[in-house]
């Protein structure tokens, strides 16, 4: 492996990991919170002088492979959240290290999980820093390096490890390119998101926080009672509705801009997302209506439950686990599917889910006409037989590893449900589980053995499995030539 | 399709089953239940009157292909539950029909849960019954048919579509041959069980019926304790050791008689199988050590619990229940991984898991080394890509099918630790569940559609899925030429 390369790009990134810890610093100074302004300046700029020797020095060999990027996006995915949970340690507003590095992980995976009972009393600056590790962390940390970092001919295998969904997510040839294109789309829709909930009269600081946390599909609160403490259908509905946007492929987006229209309205991925929060709207919505005995309210929370759940969210509105079971475990289902790859949410991906069903139905097809040509394809075009065959071993890697998460987790002699749920929702990305972690409870319960294999699981699921899995390879670590 | 064939075997089918239910009648008789013995004479009468006109129709296309082997399988695992749950129904002794048919459909898939709280209150003839359908089913309804009937030269797409397991079980190219075979080796450790436990002080009656649950992997007990009832290390270690023969391929018995040790020592599937055996046991026995405070004791009944669950048997002897979460998150993952193919066991098939890992393994492999070579191997032979592959899509059907069961299944508002191990327990033929459907419970609590539900899931993984989907393909009821 190309080890200079590595850290070249990692002390890079870590560098602008440290101008990004400026936006806290400066949130906390308006806010008069000088301490937290300190905590935050204090890493910054230990981080900028650890690494900034080390970013200077170039790489002898600037070739970047498969197994370059892979490793260098499971790195950076492993030291943003140390460094971002630096803050929430050293000011002792979290004062265990294993929980500050839980809600680190938590925000910059955007699964949105906490271990917080009290979220409220953080300091604003570091509320703001919660929500925030969110947007840097939902299109991705190198996407951002690539964008801002000089142009590099080479940065299609960072993005590729980097970007979710069984095939790559560029939308032009360029790496770069697509990068800044990415990060446009990325800004405005955070944007709009703010100011349509400045609209609805939720302060800046809120409707900033809460931006973040949609976009990113994290799902992160700054009240304790979650997005049930704006008791407003409007607001409700702007969330629903921008989850719902960041649930979709971006590149759809960058279709809609040059005005590919017939790609994005012939998309099978797109129809069958919506499809899916259609179904499971109704069938939660009819579940629900005993308990709210009002179709209009049974609707709504509906909705925002399929929304914030399919794409990876996980926003608290209702106390779903006061729901019958039958929504519950519907809700369990979707965090399994996720949004659309491309996208900044987790889960499986409606993409994969959508090849694995033609893949089996072609079986099955073979099974019954040995003689018939079955070929799965993929938005009009013949799928290569790699592509579905590297699904199908992302399903069972996933399902083992997942099995391996459970047990551990199990260890901790907590309830089935509970285990059963908080791994899901971990290596979904998802955020609230069911029982004694669900939305109105959090994951402070869990051993330090679990948190830090749920730990595992957001980074597992974030990176879709195997730039983590790569990194326990003994041939990318051997002394290469 | 050509259903003269299908119906001419069905006809055949439902005679020998006919046959079949004499031997309770002789049961009851024998213990002077007059009324019991009557009814299955009844049934046996009245199913050799109706399909005795229609097997003597020779068919006039002799040919049978892969479709029609299914479409035959799977509807005689319809009937013979069918015509299974007459005499629990009949007699009264099961007043309610449907919970009649699910004791019969648990019994014949070798499945074990059951309706019942109060299984001694049944007379001897139906207990005998009960247990009869374990061995009945345990081998195969066909695998009988075809070793019963005069040599039949297209055997082999019937006993395809019924063996378990990634490949066909054929152990001689004979068709025939095969099933004579494996029935003398079921035969024959049927005996040897009786014996066995006869040694351990059992009654004749009572160890007849545990060798019928024991072979089959079934696991349905005569007594309301289970094996508890019998307070003995020799019977349960009796039980243990039978189990786990079940649970291994069956060829392997032939090649142990034919002197070819050298495969039996060699095969993968047996290795990987009795390690998982020795890491489970040796897992719960720890686990668990703290509630019975002795050694010997922890380790006897984890060896129990890991033979019962891992072989998809399900015999009752401690409430695992009460046992640590570990334990039994770890139960529930051996329920999914299940026995060896080939064998009377249900679950995913340890042969399916190591074929997955297998492929899984080189795909990482491909991505680390793009140009390296990647075939999966199973007994040192390169595995025919189309079998991974449908090993793969059988895994996505499968994943599927269980996550809609769960769906209909917790419609009935029960826990969903009660409705995942419900289902997971049916799918894979174990028995028991967790919480309110454990051990010393029963599934009389769900309703009348959940049991609809689990019944089509204990069959779907009898059959190991397609035969049953089979039947819901328009192409297979559209008039052919």
């Amino acid at each position: 492996m190309n080890k200079s390369i590595v850290f070249h790009y990692l002390s890079k990134a870590m560098i602008i990991g440290a101008a990004l810890l400026l936006a806290p610093a400066a949130v906390s100074l308006y806010y008069s919170e000088t301490e937290t302004a300190l905590t935050f300046l204090f890493v910054a700029v230990c981080v900028a002088l650890f690494f900034t020797p080390l970013a200077v020095l170039k790489p002898k060999n600037k070739q970047i492979y498969a197994k370059e990027g892979l490793v260098i996006v499971a790195l950076m995915w492993i030291l943003y959240p140390a460094v971002g949970a630096l803050p929430f340690y050293i000011s002792g507003e979290i004062p265990h290290f294993v929980d500050a590095l839980f809600e680190s992980v938590s925000g910059f995976t955007t699964t949105g999980s906490s271990i917080l009972s009290d979220v409220e009393a953080l300091s604003r600056g570091m509320l703001f820093w919660r929500s925030f590790t969110h947007w840097i962390g939902g299109m991705g940390v190198l996407v951002l390096v690539i964008a801002i970092l000089p142009s590099s001919s080479n940065a299609l295998p960072l993005m590729q490890a980097e970007c979710s969904g069984p095939k790559v997510g560029k939308i032009v040839p360029k790496g770069k390119l697509s990068a800044v294109y990415l990060y446009i789309i990325y800004g405005f829709i955070t944007a709009v998101t703010i100011i349509l909930l400045l609209i609805g009269d939720m302060p800046l600081y809120d409707s900033v926080c809460h931006a973040f946390g949609v976009v990113g599909t994290g799902g992160f609160s700054i009240k304790n009672t979650g997005i049930a403490f704006y008791n407003s259908a409007y607001i409700e509905g702007v969330l629903t509705g921008a989850v719902l946007a960041c649930g979709v492929n971006f590149s759809l987006y960058y279709y809609l801009l040059i005005r590919r229209f017939k790609e994005v309205f012939k998309n099978t991925e797109l129809r069958v997302y919506f499809g899916i929060v259609a179904v499971a709207t109704a069938l939660i919505a009819v579940n629900i209506y005993p308990i709210y005995e009002s179709a209009g309210k049974s609707f709504r929370y509906a909705i925002f439950e399929v929304a914030t759940i399919l794409t990876s969210t996980g926003f608290t509105l209702q106390d779903f686990c006061t729901w019958p079971v039958f929504s519950q475990t519907l809700i369990i289902v979707m965090m399994f599917i996720g949004a659309c790859a491309g996208s900044t949410g987790g889960g499986f991906k409606v993409q994969r889910v959508v090849v694995m069903f033609k893949s089996a139905g072609k079986n099955i097809n073979k099974i019954l006409h040995p003689k018939s040509v079955n070929v799965v394809k993929s938005e009009e075009k013949a799928m290569d037989v790699k592509v579905v065959h590297g699904i199908h071993n992302y399903l069972i890697i996933y399902v083992f590893l997942w099995f391996i998460s459970l047990l551990l987790v199990s260890l901790n002699n907590i309830g089935f449900q509970e285990n059963f749920s908080a791994v899901t929702s971990c290596f979904n990305n998802i955020g609230p589980g069911l029982g004694r972690i669900g939305p109105t409870s959090n994951f402070g319960l869990f051993s330090d053995l679990s948190k830090s294999v749920l730990m595992v699981d957001m980074l597992l699921g974030r990176l879709e499995i195997f730039p983590i899995l790569i990194l326990f390879s003994p041939s990318v670590w051997r002394k290469s030539i």
